[in-house]
């Protein structure tokens, strides 16, 4: 089944509503800056090299109704647009990546008509979906080195097609072993608390026909211990230059969990999602998220008592010492980091 | 607030209807062995210590009806209930002891008239309660030495008043370290599949006053990291003689991230859940429960696409090399637990 996550449909943002899933496969059209920032703050759209794409085509949405022909007006409008894209959310590097490439290509071809960079920002964000397609089905070329025939492999939120625009980076190299011929069994975390585990990897898996079984995150590590688990492949979300991996809540869960059962830990992630100006995790911001997610299930019945506190981070950070390999579109890059992840995307080698 | 989680009254067993919580508390009046072994079966009441009492008290609704006054025929009859009262769930070491004492004490009493031993099975679950009562006071007693002014500790599912008679064993510990003044900040794991910690820890913390702040279980090793937790407290279904400790599925998760960030993990429980006869945590029998606990949100909305395999066990054991200390009714036991066990509770003697 072909599924397309983000496209340029309609001159609007097409997406696949992800709330809605898995129930409904909805595709909704957004033709406006706003609705598309509203878009990805509630989750419509989510997953780091999705939301670089949603980001640079919400700049073509939010500079393409500027009325006027100067350079020094647009520039303010495009600064602005930048301004509102960027206040989203804050921890997926790819979300800002996303809105520099189209707001540095503005600003080189400046010389331009005003009517002729709109077009230019437009390309360039169908350009970063192309891409994304190329660079994921490289990380799965890469990665699905990393599986065996029979495999049993963990893993957890979403990091597949729904993610990114229709392949996926951990879900992406689990494809890639798949259409090798590898027999590959997958768990899948459910992914507390807004179950993008249980309720986007799950369905898509079961779509692509691979074999899924859905876990409560709490039982991983007794997983873990019977055996039944290969290896742990998870996305990120930010890639600090040594390597440490901001990525869904729990993440870090299953780094320690698998350092103890001695099993081994992969990030997968394009070159977009690495911060090379960040050197450490503790840089990452991470997105506090309102209360309800948690004291409420998928925000309709309280299962909390009215009036309970609650911590919500979105993201946490995996130390890289906990991190096998961190598997990307450039080859899979190993330990040390801070040299290696220099190497590979300034000299295109990997080891 | 005064709670009682089980009573005997109205010759019936009144237990919290712990599935109605947090939105009500009601009580419900059992009168029959087979609505008492349902409720145990979908969790109406929980929790090692209170099912001990739920069995004992549970054999004596099987039997009081036996019409006849010979021994032998009564003999049949109450090894029926016993039979039908331990099929209801395995893994608690509690339940089995429960209908054990029971059983041991109509059996030493067999002399005496049928209507004569019912009594006395009938009082032998009122002391089970009354020793319940008893033995919580004293694992909160030794375990709040283990608790500073200004602890913070973090908890999974529930091992408090809604798990005992009224007063709780991990948590037991905490209302004794705050009734001693001390100030202590709890975090309280939500619990996946059934919210134990969300929907009964959570509601009553707060009602006894104790600061409480509920994540997600993912949040775990975040929080840890950020030095939030200083100790981890949970109770245990069952115990073996080597101090493996099967508890709620995601304790052993908890205990593994503890020894990762040199953090206490602690296990709290009575006597009554050891089990002596086992060597190890290998042979702990693990309950395996439906799909839709997972599947569904608390039963009734589908958060994974139809048909979704799951795998849904309801403990975990965690290995006692993972765990600093059990605080049971006899004291404070710490390793090499294969030598302490046996001491603390042949000779008395906890180091």
């Amino acid at each position: 089944m072909n599924i397309r996550t983000i496209d340029w449909k309609n001159n609007s943002v097409r997406i696949i509503d992800q709330t809605k899933l898995p129930q409904k496969l909805v595709y909704i059209d957004i033709g406006r800056l706003e609705a598309l920032c509203r878009a990805i703050k509630i989750l419509q759209v989510r997953g780091a090299p999705a939301l670089g794409a949603a980001a640079a085509l919400g700049v073509y949405l939010g500079v393409r109704d500027y009325p006027g022909s100067d350079w020094t007006g647009f520039h303010s409008k495009l600064k602005e647009a930048a301004k509102y894209v960027a206040s989203s959310r804050p921890t997926a590097r790819n979300l800002f990546w996303g809105i520099e490439r189209v707001c540095d290509v503005a600003l080189k071809n400046n010389r331009h008509p005003v009517s002729r960079i709109k077009r230019i920002i437009l390309s360039e964000g169908k350009k970063i979906m192309q891409e994304d397609i190329s660079s994921c089905r490289k990380i799965g070329f890469y990665g699905s080195k990393l599986l065996k025939h029979n495999s049993n492999v963990l893993t957890i939120c979403n990091a597949g097609i729904l993610a990114t625009i229709d392949y996926g980076t951990a879900l992406g190299v689990i494809y890639s072993a798949c259409a090798e011929g590898k027999k590959i069994k997958v768990f899948s975390c459910e992914t507390r608390p807004l179950m993008q585990g249980s309720r986007l990897s799950s369905w898509e898996l079961y779509k692509q026909g691979v074999d899924v079984t859905m876990i409560a995150d709490n039982t991983a590590a007794a997983l873990m211990a019977e055996g039944k688990v290969d290896l742990v492949i998870a996305g990120a979300d930010r890639i600090a230059s040594n390597g440490d991996s901001a990525n869904k809540i729990g993440t870090f869960n299953l780094a320690i969990l698998c350092k103890y059962h001695k099993i081994p830990f992969y990030i997968a992630a394009p070159k977009s999602t690495f911060d090379f100006r960040i050197k450490s995790g503790k840089d990452i911001k991470i997105e506090m998220r309102g209360e309800k997610e948690v004291a409420r299930i998928l925000l309709k019945k309280d299962i909390a008592p009215p009036g309970t506190r609650v911590l919500n981070p979105a993201f946490d950070v995996t130390d890289h010492h906990l991190i096998s390999a961190i598997i990307t579109d450039k080859g899979i890059i190993r330990p040390p980091y801070v040299k290696n992840i220099g190497r590979a995307f300034r000299e295109n080698k990997c080891v």
